[in-house]
């Protein structure tokens, strides 16, 4: 197998077609905001273009977060239209869809919305199984970019991965029929092994049930992770913690591909169901895990310091990196880790390869105690050479913590309570934040941009081991920088080659 | 997914044929009776009409025990006629099937029969698989209300969803085509994922083998439930305890709907192999998690203590709750403790919103030993927000008790001996009893009438933490009731959402 | 579900066609030989023809062994001759298959054969998929009474019972047309849930990998049974232990119905593998557990002691017994045993109802050391009521030991070595040996012919306690009488009831 | 089942069309070089002709390494021509690839390619699926005789062994119908129980996800080899090691056939992420199993004690043994057993059948620690009869160290470094090397050379226990020979039987 991607060969294989689906799209992982966590069914035109506007104001859009999605409940109780066609609810919807497009189009974003290829959508509304043309073409008239694609009330139509990748693959079609190029995100909670063929047909696919506002606590409602395990049991569920996503999602994390993510669902990041540091966790493994990055909190009325990590540059150039490779587990530990207040207790290690050479390395401590984490080098690059074999380990490496230079509490204030664009300007400016519509991420990382590095805050010396200090329920996230000798030529297996930078 | 019902759009939905299966049924859990548990093959015209006249003696059909079911073993042993139509055995029927229904139709009842989606019925009589038009017309002959439908023998006509759906939508559609109402209460056990394609052309779905009159001990013959567990095997089978049950339908109980209902089998109350307190919890537990409740046990010759259970309408105030969802799981302790005499040990929180803004809690304990259940209010909300993020969390709440006013076994000895529906009617009376039939459920909770909220027996402060004992193989069923503070402005998501009424 | 046998209307059922399959075979498990276990692919006329010699003398074809199997590898390695039709190989059938039916026939014996529902047949001859036809009218003209039909080299088609069952209904479809009556043996070990469609085209289904000459060693070979289970894993193997099929079927014992039977696989009671009471447990267990009996050995080169084992009639009875329903595991106990060499222990306890209500209770001791073992006779009897409430329960009952009246070997030794026809007949008779051809099993159990009850050693008391001592790797095999007591009226379910007579 | 060779058949059953697969290739596991493991995508021209001559400077052609092998990343980056063909990277391969075919032919090699049986290859390029003839016209008109083909990207054809079996037959027939022998090497990881069907179109098949250089390591990319089980986690994934692969092969080690080999993935040794002893191990363990053996390293450049591994006569003899069935392991302990860095601590004894009556032996110790292992002759030879009862117990053997004559590094060192053919020559001459070009392993084992039999190191007598010190990380590699004793004749199973030679 060794699925392998082809860094320097991308653009001309995008010119010829060769990549999975053929939409060009998400090339990067999708970021923006969408409204199901925080507000469910309570949808309106004034929901959606207030937050749109404080996505600008808040400097959100210019850090990447450009679509602003849609979910389940817009549509008319009594359904379809005398001609088969969806249409909105006008009480919620008073000026419809297409208006709703033009101005978040004319703002710099993008609109996003929600279909089920199901008889039903989860929320029992009309869904688009068997009518995927004629829904597609009104999502293009509606100036759509993006369509999340649920699998609720899906009539019996899974079983099979063949089953399943025809019931979605007819959507797919149908809008790329439409001549329109719309974001396939593909929401079947990882059923009929999704992420084997996914990025085939769709820019995205969902890997578990619905991600709920916790971080380690199992809940049966979430894919039967019982404390004692059901192997009969499937029900990808609407309760899943952040840890069992991770775990989830571990044995497959290579699969995500430049065009098509694997999505760790929408982040619960503001929404006071967990602790600062578990939001910064969250944030950070979804960022560097290349998860569709969708804020799931009310942008309007949040947390400050939800603001400040949501917006972190350093974090989001993880996510943007155009690499456009996760970072895989190279060491999780159960035994003899504290055990949390839910009875769950593990220690992760993450790493991965970024673009330019540098290597990102997560500490999450999942267990009920501060503890120091440690890994070897060895370990760290592994997937380069296990056993050491890695040229990477006989180098030193600068560490830089990626959280260092987090907006402080007080400007977030400030910038949520700035009443003009000329005042929020001036704040960010006045901390030199980043803008990635100015700069684009790549571009930021080839110059070295400091704001995207974090601060450097010690080495390990070759042959050696990386160690910090973990808070119960925390996540360190680093990125290693390699210092080059005077002198010397570096070839690690993933620089030297034009087509296999990997594995 | 986060699969939503509409409350306040409920009625809408269905004029406009949005709900899953479109006969309009079952909007509540169906309740009445079944020979099967305690008569088997053992059926008769007398059987059936004697019970239905103790359904009415009783005060059960006033409860809501509405349907008297045949199961299997009604035919007559030489099969189909000359023309292929299914014929009674009328020694056992001899004034045929349709004066049954008559007889009962008559009386205020419904009648349900019964039939298989295999070349024979699980007693090998004739079965309905590709006889499914002619068969679904002989019940609307006959007038039937309700049809049992289940799946032995199926030809090897199982493996995926998309084929057990296909095989079972074949009579849905049937049942339909006749133009009669019939409710469809389908029986796979649990097979291909019955719970995910179930609501769409079922009222109801069997989620696992068949239950047997025991509340924890594993027997190999349900669903390969042996100490050591093997993960190939698939065999539902027929000896599943309440424990087994409550575990298998833990990780999906959010899908039961409006229309749509996971079954956890017929009810064993009265038959001899539980204790009272394992029939009171058996009971409850199948009433909160919305199953059908269909009486099992012989009513014309049953303890008092088994009428008393079923008889108890705060218990059934909960089943049929117009609400209409199930309460989930929202604790489960093995740890620690003690085990029972089968090598059983557990303890469980059940918890679930209720119409009018009231949360149900159980507390199951089987384990070994008596003990000391808790839950915070932070926990038992979970659903509205993990963490105590939940806005009911920072209320106060009443606890009641709803088994306070169990009709004592003295007033339900008299009743059963009573000779005269004037004597009978005179005890309920006398005792004040709950009739449905006067006083819809909905009506009676609207009003709040103090039959259906049992006794007040203490309060939870805001932030705080429900305790009670618990015996050993019992469980303890509570309605917490918001007490509002003065001037309060209460807004849970719940409350203020129209059509995201949870999660 | 609750599949349920109609013994009383049997008779009935079977003359209107409603049994599964159609071919009125095998209305109690059938009996044999066949040659693979010992023999392997070394087959010929003169194997087959001097065991049936040894059948008859030994008198093993009179206590109901009566059908000689042969298996693979009878084909001519060119195959197919010219004109597609099987042929066999000369050297080795010199008088062809038609001759050894007509001998056999005329010994009052049934001849079997081999084919695989695959390209080739496991041991790479050809095999029957995609000839079905031609194949049965070859089987058919070679008066074959009896098709072991195996999986092996399936070109892919299994995945989903449907696959599978059609590919062997096939051939059923093929035998029936052929006009004689052919008891299908069907063997894919266990696969797609073969438990579940089995009796719909077939007389018997294995349900595991093949039986090795082991009573408690796992072998990786074994449908991956190793000390550490591997989920993914689909191999059902040739070296599984009689304890792993103990512990596969245990969960769907209660399948096997008159004319269609889970097969246990054939028998390895001599081979030389297993100790003397290690093969009287395994003998047991397949004859109470309703196994097809196939001998494995050669019966003409055996130690005594094993003549002694097959020819016990107080065993045969209970797989003749005309009730024709599996004993079913009412307790296994892990927990607390002692290991035996290949690291298992466990105990088990197995019971059933027979024809004349008698109950037969198996101890088996498959641990490492010697025990007591004991079991209630509320638990022997939970089929007919959980927790006590069986009527069974508060009756005496009188304990048979069914191996007291095993042969001894002298006589076993006197019978092997006897010239003559007179001499061997002279033999039997002096021991009043059974002859189930002058008395069937059913004749003698009505008549409590003596022979087949063993010797009472005791008896239990209402509400008691059965217990014996049970050495390491045993089984101890007690039929229970009821002991009636004078003017009592006995109203067990199974009794008083025409159509549901267990469960 | 027991799936049997037929030996002393084998040649008329190939002469007749009966074997699997119909090409007749890969009698004995094919063995070779692929770039993959070393040089992922960074192929070209030089790459293959340098590699092929250093296969043939070292003696490794004359020892059975035929097949040079491309694999992915070939392709010209623009796809197919305009008539659809596939077509090379000019850059890389300037000649084209029938001039690498001819170079390679004309030196007594073998030219394997690489596709995909989906719509891209692992690397994105072109992929087979639907394109299945020609590209096999294209192989074929490029003078390929092996072809690697991959699952990547199968669009969801996967999920029952049905669907699978026809996407790979399609190019099992396209590849057949042109005429020229291309042996084809199936390769989707084990999806879909290929095991049971691999050998019906194809001759060799993958059984795990890819291996990686590391002996015992868990790794979240292998196949959800995680410390805590999912049951439902499917990813065959990347990084599998060889005590994983071992592990997963062990429940179908006997399913390989002369022509149809279970593949265990390309060979890592020599690339640096294990020691010395842990690659003899792997590579010992590959040969016996009858893995394809297809060396990973870069030839051109690797330590002498690699070469002194994959050039073992006496190892490569097991490979090649004209028997043709793999080793299967009589032993597992998990129990006690040291664990070693990786948490991963077992010992493992695998024992097979040869074609000359002797028996191969392997003690693995994948453990913490150095220990004494042991097995007694009644496990080794458990496949001829358990309990001891097979007559090889009765015997003597003579324990022979295949390890023992290893090439030593010097001379490894020398030959690397010789300049000249008659140097190369010289030198393996000097230390009698072998040649299986001059004498093929079956007439060498049949002559007894002394260079395929290691050295006599011991007896064991009959009846007892083969004993040996075992180095963590490590195993012992035995033959043993049957002593015979004067006048006694040995009547083995194996020996006396035609077709039944195991099992």
């Amino acid at each position: 197998m060794a699925v392998t991607v082809l860094n320097t060969l991308l653009v001309g294989l995008l010119a010829t077609g060769v990549e999975a689906v053929s939409n060009g799209l998400a090339l990067t992982p999708p970021m923006g905001w969408n409204n199901w966590n925080a507000f469910g069914c309570d949808v309106s035109e004034e929901l959606l273009l207030s937050t749109a506007e404080t996505i600008i104001n808040l400097g959100l859009r210019d850090l990447g977060y450009q679509y602003v999605v849609l979910d389940d409940c817009w549509q008319d109780v009594n359904g379809r239209d005398a001609n088969g066609k969806l249409q909105p609810e006008l009480s919620r919807f008073p000026n419809g869809l297409k208006s709703i497009s033009d101005q978040l189009h004319s703002k710099g974003l993008k609109y996003g919305m929600y279909s089920s290829a199901g008889e039903m959508t989860c929320a029992r509304f009309d869904g688009s199984l068997d009518h995927e043309v004629e829904d597609a073409q009104s999502f293009a008239s509606w100036g759509v970019d993006f369509l999340k694609y649920d699998s609720c009330y899906h009539m019996g139509r899974i079983g099979t991965p063949q089953i399943s990748f025809n019931r979605f693959k007819t959507m797919s079609d149908a809008l790329n029929a439409t001549g329109r190029p719309i974001l396939l995100n593909l929401c079947n909670w990882g059923e009929d092994y999704v992420h084997t063929w996914g990025m085939s047909i769709a820019n995205s696919w969902r890997i578990t049930g619905d991600i709920y506002d916790s971080f380690t606590r199992p809940d049966d409602l979430c894919g039967c992770d019982t404390t004692i395990s059901d192997p009969f049991c499937i029900a990808p569920g609407t309760h899943c913690s952040v840890l069992f996503i991770l775990n989830k999602v571990a044995a497959f994390a290579d699969r995500s591909i430049p065009g098509g993510w694997s999505d760790l669902d929408m982040l619960e990041v503001g929404q006071g169901g967990m602790t600062d540091e578990e939001y910064k966790a969250h944030f950070a493994l979804w960022a560097a895990l290349k998860s569709p990055l969708f804020l799931g909190n009310d942008l309007r009325d949040m947390p400050a310091s939800a603001l400040t990590i949501i917006n972190n540059p350093a974090i989001l150039a993880l996510s943007q990196d155009p690499h456009g490779r996760s970072v895989t587990r190279v060491r999780r530990d159960v035994q003899g880790v504290a055990k949390d207040e839910w009875g769950m207790g593990e220690t992760q290690v993450w790493s991965g390869y970024l673009q330019n050479g540098d290597e990102v390395v997560i500490f999450l401590n999942a267990g009920g105690e501060d503890i120091e984490m440690q890994v070897t080098l060895a370990e760290i690059f592994i997937p380069f050479g296990p056993g050491g074999s890695a040229p990477h380990v006989k180098s030193d490496w600068a560490v830089h913590d990626l959280w260092a230079h987090r907006m402080s509490e007080e400007t977030a204030e400030a910038l949520m309570a700035a009443a003009t664009d000329e005042r929020r300007a001036a704040i960010l400016k006045d901390v030199n934040w980043y803008n990635a519509t100015e700069t684009p991420f790549e571009e930021g990382l080839r110059n070295n941009d400091p704001r995207l590095f974090g601060e450097k805050i010690g080495e390990v010396k070759a042959g050696g081991i990386l160690k910090a200090p973990v808070t119960s329920h925390a996540a360190r996230v680093f990125r290693l920088r390699r210092i080059a000798k005077q002198g010397e030529t570096f070839k690690g297996k993933s620089i030297d080659r034009v087509a296999k930078d990997e594995l």
